[in-house]
């Protein structure tokens, strides 16, 4: 049924899904019972374990990590489980190998999305390189990692790959930032052909007025753009400004296949804002803010892993074929 | 005995009152057991209910409740309740008929209060035009409602009208404000022979300094004035800037029956702060923020009706006549 | 010609006017060439004189002065001319005879406007009652002065009566500010039976974008509006937030005789801004700010005073006629 | 053994201490079973009770406690326990016996710390003198208290007594201070003969960067320095500035024992960070800062209070001997 | 004799040099006698002439102006000019054929840069496309300007080429920005084959402390790099922030040859501060800001195009020998 | 005459005088007619020369110059003159013995004043050290000068010694401040026995509301005070916070001769405002700031050093009893 609007997508092992909850409200995406899955201190000298990115990897899962260390260092670490819930993540921070010798040192890393492209797991993170940057790397088995030059210049955070080629290139969206908590944020989209020279930089996506405040303050690209018959569904958080600070939540948007910098409908309303304590609570209060989304080809189903709070990440479950009505039902386009 | 303070108060019927618990400390005010007694998900769509009208109406109450809707919108929407607890609350919002043709349309409504004059039930709220202004209209019913001209200028936040005129002239509480989260905020009186050209505009209170630091930020009338022997009785928030934000408690003070712009009494503590977690934890932590008071002629007792988190509705309980000697014993003028 | 479109203008005498200079650019105003013909020191205390309001008067001119003194207090001062450059100005400060005694004092006075309207001069200025506010009072002779309510609620500034009531009513035009240097600032209207109560707030014009950035950051009304055949011709400033501060240039749009919150035409350029040396350099760098438009009934032409730097006070011609055209012509409506 | 580092320390009596948590993660700090030991409302009128000092007494416990009342008035109040859990706090403030009429009247008190110096226990807060400054005062019995004069300028915080002449001076650390939320913040030393006229500042420690960002924003001394073999222990806290506020940690650092402003080693992760329910959530969020540090001459056992969401008062028990270790093997110089 | 140093220089025709003032201070760069050469009104709608670019063309001089209108719509017009100091410039702002018809369209277009690479005049600008970002394009002949995709991400300003390819592929310094008056700012350097995919980026240069204040807050390159044997000569510009707002003035580095992102002197003093009155009263006072460069290979003089106060155009001359030997006597690093 | 309330002054050799200027307004204080009399080019390396201390010495004058290089860089150097006007300034800046191996090094200095106690020259100024703090040193000769201990800690400016001990202490004035550009200011006394260890701190004054604007941001302390038998006579700046940046200004203050913390007279009007071409462009527009004040025993005239827009230094003339009389006429207490 609803799982006939995916391209390419293969089917999805040993996720432990669970059903809508029965009762009170009809949600699109709900909760995992036992959230949240990855608590903050899983590996001896975690801080918090949110903003990750998971993918399928050998019928079983593979992910890279942001894990902040109690000395609030941030760095991204890799992680192995066989059912995606229960974690083995290592305790050293992932190691790069260096495509080149110019390419310049880390200061820190964070927030990282992994995404298969062709033959390899591209990784993508926010690059300490004289401010917040694009950093981007690649592996083939999770034990070695590579790192390309970044593809952009700072100050920009989210940067997302998209799974396949758009005609011959490559292409990424991310949001240009500031050098500080960067009060606004648009996302655009850019193409290169080589990985290593990028151009034709589009906007895609402003934040949004009274109308959805959610995402008035600012937004950026979550997991990576998901392929349907009825466009790219791209999941994105997005971020109101109250008199107490930021809360993240996150959304859906459809993005033309042959032009992503087109957006075909977007929602409205949020799919999660912070509700649950564990949400709510932690090192920054009230932030939801989705890095990964594996997609079962068999049935359509959905598992988004979500960084919760800035400590630990949770995991919400739904229908690809839903989530993509809801965008169009709820369109504010 | 301490009901014999109050001017023209009616019997309240049917609320669920509950007596001030047992040990502990003793409270001027208690809050409900079942708080909060109004959940944010109450209706379909609604992401929170709070800040919130409620009045006796035949024999039971009505209310006009600000609840945000998933997109983060703002608007105001009726209810019916038997008890004042378990609530019917529109899935539509408020539609008013424009007493004018040229009454400018709202952006967005916002924290609404209810104040029952001559014949009439007048609803004042925060109305989106060109910024946050104060919007005013009317029912007789709950089933039509009739728009009038915004009384005053933008910027201005926290508008109440007196339950009757003082002298000829409606009067009218408000607290000017910036087009933004605004740092500062005193409150102020305005007269109108007619509800639609407004003057005489007088200061009422500023905020305080150290020595009663919950409002030195800024302060804004709650719920309606209550008419007592001792002078109008007024519920106001107060806010405190933390490192981490805003803090609203509440408190109350004796404005003059005759000059309600002269302060008679002011309380230097709070009745109530932000202590309980649904009061701590939600879509702006730490706020405590009343905007109906509902008083028994029969008993004196009283029903506070107050956001919480700016996420859901508490109920708060105590006497009219305890509050007032509270604001006397505790004066800081 | 020109003349043809004022309405109800009166011969304006005596003033030397000067032609327009030859050579050079064609402007539609041109400076005084003995500019600025009211200097900073003109009284015994005076530190600047500036954003001041001059009529005719009984065959020579009468005005309202901003007079800051060497304390930095900013009162308003009287003053006599018989050719409108040359003036007698009063050491001390306009004396007001309240005419309620319930009327707030004042904190500080500064930017007067005077209008004649049916039988006498109404002064209107920014009046300090907790924080910048819009006083008035009027005059009948120059020499006892009186004061009425503050029209509206604080923070508000560039208050400016019209010459005539509308309809029934007096009108306003004023433009809400907040309790510093007030980074925004749209233009409002609004009206009043009796002086006294006001209402029926009209927003009439916003700042612009990249398309007129001198205007980019907030407006606010000058002179009284001059009503023409083609509408309220309202010369109104502009104010541009540079990375050194706020450069303040002004221009004219046409107003709807009828619904004066309607705008008919806006010009997108400027028709001042601060060039010559002493507006760009003194109190305040970078002002020219408009107070006072005279217009001759003979002729058609305009004489405008306005300040310079928060400092002295200049002196521009030009023609209404021409004023109109151009902003018809440039209009970017 | 590990208490063989220990320098003049003196047994402890009747402190409950608690062993480490079996399991889980091995933590060099471990929070007492029934934090928060101190609640919020342990007096008639306290609105939080928290960022206290606590010394032995005469075989039991004394201390000076920040008690902001319901008017959220700043004061410090005396306590009595038997065994440093319970107490016996007064109700009115510490009055303090000026050593000198000229002695400046405090606007508000906060944040004590409390140390014994030669014959008697000195307390230092932060006092209100036109701005947060460093007050001093003593006592013998915790029954008479006499203020000294302020030892520095305004605007400080965080003032903290050495235990003992460094050489023939008294010594004293502190934070200097803006007039509002300090967004930056170094350690720094002075000197004095007399405790009254200071000098000899010197500069101990500044915030890190992105290597330890729990103190990257500004750091403060919590307890008296605590002497050992190794040099002064120095518990500290650090402070991260996220997009939502300020989050408080806390951790230690070795200072030389003759030249104090010389830093031997310094954490870089933090010891305890807010992480826990009571810490989270409460009057300011995200907050542990420890005021008071009691050890054990016999065992090397450490106790150490430290206010919690600046609303209660939670206790967390080591050894210092471990405390040094980790310092050591964690040293960021 | 200095000359020698230079690479690739050709003669520049029938610009009217002077000599180095006699007397006074040894400058080692001299203003032009007639300075502004260009004023800010040269064209019938131009409120300002400034921060333009000029290179010989065919025997005499073409250039790409910043031409504010009086709206302050910021464009970029085309001049010619016999002698590099009287010149015509269009009145209508320079029209582009997009090279590709999804090139967007820019919001507004300033501080143009003009660079001859290979075959063709290259015009780099900062261009509104969504905030401030770099804008490229190119011409043969002055008549006909084709547009190129935007080489970066917003928020980016002064961008300049070099002057031909580093290695196989086009260089570019630019400086990332934030969406406002950017309190930041280092230059860095980013590559390109094609000069539509960008990568490679380099950080090259941040401001200076308390040594060499003039460039604490802010740096950007100025004119297209000089190549010289000793590296590449860059004349670039530095912000000071003042309580009084930024102060631009502009001195020289000498970049690596090969690896331009390495900086082999950089000169401590500025060369040319806002001195003359009219570099420090104007639209923005006190700027100085250097956009074109053109070197005389027969002698090595230099004339140095700069705006001044955001107003006009300065000229001033010196010689790359003495500039150079400058930049390495008084080498910060 | 007016000499007679002078106390210990002595004759002042050599000054050239210059008389009041006939007509105009009456000025307490007239500028020296060939104003800056001190060029910001003085030296071959100045960017500027300005707040600056001179004192009679030798029947001729020395004194300690603020000299910025053209890098910037802030430091103080000495200079000698014969007649106060034409000034030999050392190209070198001062150059400090430390009087203790542990005092700190100065990251920079600036803003110098110079007093005589007792047997020698004291010079206390800005001096970098982790920020803003006073720097003190003393010289018998202006050849070689010492070094004392920073009096004060970390953020302070404007220090400004007594020329006699109050009672036995050394007496100071300062200006806590913050680490940036403040933009708030009081002045506060400090006393000590022996220049080292200093404490009594009181406050003197604070800034001013709309009844002084001039000084209603900030003020801080100009030359060392004058005694006279009327009370210790200060100069001393205050800054107005205009939207275009600060305005320095400055006027007279009593305070008196045993508790010089408590003002006996204070002018609301300033004395010099930036009226001048040199005050109102420059490095910083619309600075006066005075360093020196000398008086001539003979006459009690007054020679007062000011910065003029912090690049070069004025001169002013008057006579102390005027001043005095100037004070007390204008009283604002």
């Amino acid at each position: 049924m609803d799982k006939s609007i995916l391209v390419n997508a293969s089917p999805l092992p040993g996720m432990p899904w669970e059903d809508r909850p029965a009762g009170g409200r009809h949600e699109v995406l709900w909760r995992h019972s036992a959230n949240p899955v990855i608590p903050r201190d899983l590996t001896p000298t975690s801080n918090s374990i949110f903003n990750s990115a998971v993918v399928p990897f050998k019928g079983a899962y593979a992910g890279v990590f942001r894990c902040d260390d109690t000395s609030r260092r941030m760095n991204i670490h890799c992680g192995r489980s066989v059912d995606g819930i229960n974690w083995q993540i290592e305790e050293k921070p992932v190691s790069f190998i260096k495509t080149d010798s110019g390419i310049p040192d880390s200061e820190y890393k964070y927030d990282p999305r992994v995404v298969f492209v062709e033959d390899r797991y591209y990784i993508i993170w926010c690059n300490g390189y004289h401010g917040a940057s694009i950093g981007m790397g690649y592996t083939f088995d999770f034990k070695e990692f590579f790192q390309l030059e970044n593809p952009l210049m700072p100050y920009n955070r989210n940067g997302v790959l998209f799974p396949r080629r758009i005609g011959t290139n490559f292409a990424l969206l991310s949001r240009p930032s500031d050098s500080g908590h960067t009060p606004f944020g648009d996302i655009f989209y850019s193409e290169s052909p080589d990985l290593t020279y990028w151009g034709k930089h589009r906007h895609v996506m402003s934040p949004l007025g009274s109308q959805s405040l959610w995402q008035s303050t600012k937004i950026g690209a979550g997991p990576a753009p998901i392929e349907t018959t009825e466009g790219w569904l791209l999941l994105y958080h997005g971020v109101l400004n109250s008199c107490n600070g930021f809360v993240y939540s996150f959304s859906a948007a459809l993005l033309d296949l042959d032009e992503p910098w087109k957006v075909i409908a977007r929602a409205r309303p949020y799919l999660i804002s912070p509700q649950k304590t564990y949400e709510c609570v932690g090192d920054v209060p009230n932030v939801t803010f989705p890095c990964a989304a594996l997609v079962d080809g068999d049935t359509g189903r959905i598992a988004i892993y979500y960084g919760c709070a800035d400590t630990a990440t949770g995991l919400a479950f739904g229908h690809v074929g839903e989530i993509v009505s809801f965008v169009k039902d709820n369109n504010c386009l």
